[in-house]
């Protein structure tokens, strides 16, 4: 049992490489936009990630705008790269519009990424296999004068299993000229752990003689690309690729949640983001989801939603006991919980952490509230990870501390289209609010319902209420709540709001879509209120439910 | 390279064991009707898995009918098994319920979980030690003397490593009271694949004198299920035990479709399903997926509709030249297909790929404009990627093939609130449509603004179109589509949906989410209208808006 007893004297660093706002785009449905990415790059970079890959700087106006405004955040010990390929053929490195491109983007750390399958090299780029040599010696050795080089050696697996010797020599090139880590790429995700951990250790010892770090890459079509990832590492990979979720193209490549937290909490000898907390795994995961517009997976290993939850009877009575006899982990180390049918008391604690700001004390009859409040509306589909600020008011209406800036009474919209040949579509919005004790009825017309809302309430309001001038709806996202019941399903749109200082959410739950929008933009608004007049809140987690069987 | 280049004389058979109408149903979410899981096992026995667990017969009169009436199935050389667990203490194992609750079922094999962790024997069932080791004995002894017996060791990775030689022991009663298979469960999905590799190798030297059959029952908490089944038959495990799409509580359990597909396709020596295609895993999983009501996963291994799907240029044109060079595996062996996505930069040659079932012919000039169209609607913000079903109209449009069944002249929405105070809402739209030469003016009610326009819709065709009464709304998505603009960007809506016999995408954009959900819905329709007509436009290959990038 050599991974469970060894005690290592010195834990061994593994790097961990986020590729989500790269690989993670070219996944089915992806986009992050530009404020997006830096506020995944934040996130990242809050939980110790070593390297972040920001994107394709040659054919991608975002990604050159994202390398100009990430530069001016601190990151800490965070290293940005841009990501690019070997030279075309024909150019000299230094005249090759995407080596200009990758020191345009003025990074620390460029990330090249070159052939290694002989077959690749003659068939798809149509180059020698000696000009492919050529092709990333030069363009590694241009960038090392100037940045850190990682190189990736694209299809490295089975480019070696069909000629080992040229593979290796791709390899020593980048090497060679400069390259600081060399990452071997399982770009179909078709390979197996026992195939990883054997060429892993064969590029290692090609490679012998250079200062290098041999770092892995996996993509996971069989299914197998954690399992690859920590082969690698056991054979000797001081650094892991992949993506937040797994997110990217096909399958996915790794997750890293999953790495991370195989690599800190099961593996012995390693240790990972520099030795720090895990705890924000959960939230990070539930970010780039929301980011994303995509669903979380439930099941997800570690961070999902039901990764940590527990039947009724005889398991709630084994876990009281002990949490060991169902958990492979304490939930609290990736920063997710336990969730128990009967578990209501259990969350007294989060809620009162999550309100801390609010002064609430020790109250806990008030705490008893507020989360049979939180647990009343999940029901109904609300989800408060990224609507802090809907959860913000919350709270202050449970406590009896809100004080409302105004009423809606009632709100209409109509919309439609003047004529179908051109899509000439309008819309308009009729609000009646009050505003302390007079009442206030008005209309707007906008691009759509939603913005012909906003636009009536900003009408109605500004005059009283000039903070309001301010402030921007940022996002707007809209999902079915059970994707079982189409259109008559439960609607859920999340809100994002800005003004000069910060962003914050707000969500709403309908079965019909402009009710839904309505009262997040209502708790948008009163929010802007509140926090104009005090302090803000942070994000939060929800409870749930359950059966009884036996298990094995 | 060992499992490379091996070339074994005889391929030594694994057994696959599916527990999806047991296991799988204790999944958040999961539940089957009676004839669900008739429907279900008839599938898995016409693919040639070796056992099917039904149910737990003690508690669950759903699984007592379950097993009533599977027996006069036809499911060929598949065994069903029900499931139990060891009798409890303080009975004799003739009297107790359980044990009569599985002979009851009348199967021809019976599987029963017992206790191999000491902690779990003294603390959770708070019996001896040795009275577990009776209770194992007993009941396995009870149920051989006219069932086959398959016993799960519940815990046995986490039991073994807390105390080998009791967990040895437990094993050792089964084995010797009559038991054909021993099954090492990792309950808790907690285990990595070295320490299950040894542990199997462990339990086999414990029994090493019995005539049985050592099995692996994993759970995906550390997304190494697949990694450690795979790992536990190179070990000598002879039976894999799963679910369909790893459907089960917590984090799942083993998908069985990528160990099977591990198992034929990538190991080598192995043999499962006695060595039949696996083209109908692709519809199996699907097929599971829809019985369950469970969205797909997109980015599945093997199955989902993302595994094959190719982006870019470059890509297309490699793929065209010999398709492992970004393919695993060819898709056609597990009944999946490749998707050749269709972007701006992408070109004339996938536009023909995509449209070859239109028949179109190698004329440019249409390809062309089919192309131009894309362009230009995907700078609008249109993506097709998931909307197979607008591209195919879009190109019977720009092809001239369009027979539009209705045309729609306008609509009209009108929601709002009745009462704010008890968020009571309404909505209601008005339609009209030409159908031939006929003008038809409707309106109706609904949950919200697009589900009025959807029952508006439906209300007006459904006289003439009789078949969209099959037609339902399966997903409905809203995204901005630069979310840097809030409610006046543009916004995505993407439908989907289904009848009978398949899904399919529809898209809208506009400022007006109501006027993108109008569009996406007529979409949809006309769609389910050319499809009933045609024969298959075939399984829609939706195109994307994809930027042709670098791999790796």
């Amino acid at each position: 049992m050599n991974s469970m007893t060894a005690t290592p004297s010195a834990k061994r660093l593994v790097e961990i490489y986020d590729t989500t706002l790269r690989d993670g785009t070219q996944g089915e449905g992806v986009s992050f936009s530009l404020q997006d990415k830096l506020n995944i790059a934040r996130r990242l970079a809050e939980i110790g990630i070593d390297y972040i890959e920001g994107g394709y700087p040659l054919s991608n106006e975002k990604d050159v705008a994202f390398f100009d405004r990430v530069r001016r955040l601190d990151l800490g010990a965070t290293q940005v790269c841009a990501f690019g390929m070997t030279r075309r053929r024909a150019f000299r490195a230094a005249d090759d519009p995407g080596m200009k491109a990758l020191l345009a983007a003025e990074t620390p750390v460029v990330t090249l990424v070159g052939k290694s399958w002989d077959y690749h090299v003659t068939e798809v780029l149509g180059v020698s296999l000696e000009e492919n040599l050529a092709m990333v010696g030069e363009s590694v050795e241009l960038l090392a004068s100037s940045r850190q080089v990682i190189y990736d050696a694209e299809h490295f697996f089975d480019g070696w299993k069909a000629n080992p010797q040229y593979a290796a020599k791709t390899l020593q090139a980048a090497a060679s000229a400069g390259a600081t880590h060399l990452i071997l790429c399982d770009t179909n995700g078709g390979s197996l752990p026992e195939e990883i951990a054997e060429l892993v250790e064969a590029a290692r010892q090609a490679v012998a003689g250079h200062d290098v770090t041999i770092g892995i890459h996996c993509h996971n079509d069989s299914e197998l690309a954690v399992a690859n990832s920590l082969a690698a590492v056991d054979a000797g990979a001081g650094q892991v690729q992949g993506t937040i979720n797994g997110i990217g193209e096909r399958c996915g490549n790794v997750d890293l949640i999953s790495v991370i937290a195989n690599l800190a909490l099961k593996k012995r000898g390693y240790q990972v983001l520099g030795g720090g907390s895990l705890e924000s795994l959960t939230e990070l995961s539930r970010f780039v989801y929301e980011t994303a517009n995509l669903q979380w997976r439930g099941n997800q290993p570690f961070v999902g939603n039901s990764a940590f939850a527990h039947k009724g009877g005889m398991h709630v009575h084994a876990i009281n006991k002990s949490a060991k006899t169902y958990e492979h982990i304490d939930p609290v180390l990736v920063g997710n919980e336990r969730r128990i049918l009967v578990s209501e008391l259990s969350g007294r604690s989060n809620i009162a952490a999550v309100t801390a700001h609010h002064r609430l004390g020790e109250d806990r009859k008030l705490m008893d509230a507020i989360l049979a409040e939180v647990v009343r509306l999940e029901n109904q589909g609300y989800q408060f990870e990224s609507a802090g600020a809907s959860f913000d008011l919350l709270v202050r209406r449970v406590a009896g501390t809100l004080r409302g800036h105004f009423e809606p009474i009632k709100y209409r919209v109509v919309a439609g289209d003047r004529n179908a040949a051109t899509h000439h579509v309008f819309a308009e919005a009729i609000i009646k609010l009050k505003i302390g004790d007079r009442l206030c009825f008005d209309a707007a017309e906008g691009h759509g319902p939603v913005n012909a809302l906003d636009a009536a309430l900003r009408k109605t309001l500004e005059p009283v209420y000039p903070t309001l001038s301010e402030m921007r709806l940022v996002d707007y996202k809209v999902r079915v709540v059970d994707s079982g019941g189409g259109t008559a399903a439960s609607i859920r749109v999340n809100i994002e709001s800005g003004d000069h200082n910060e962003t914050w959410g707000t969500i709403g739950v309908s079965e019909n879509v402009i009710e839904a929008s309505w009262q997040a933009l209502v708790d948008a608004v009163e929010y802007k209120l509140h926090k104009d007049e005090s302090q803000p809140a942070g994000p939060v987690r929800p409870p749930a439910a359950a059966i009884t069987e036996p298990t094995r």
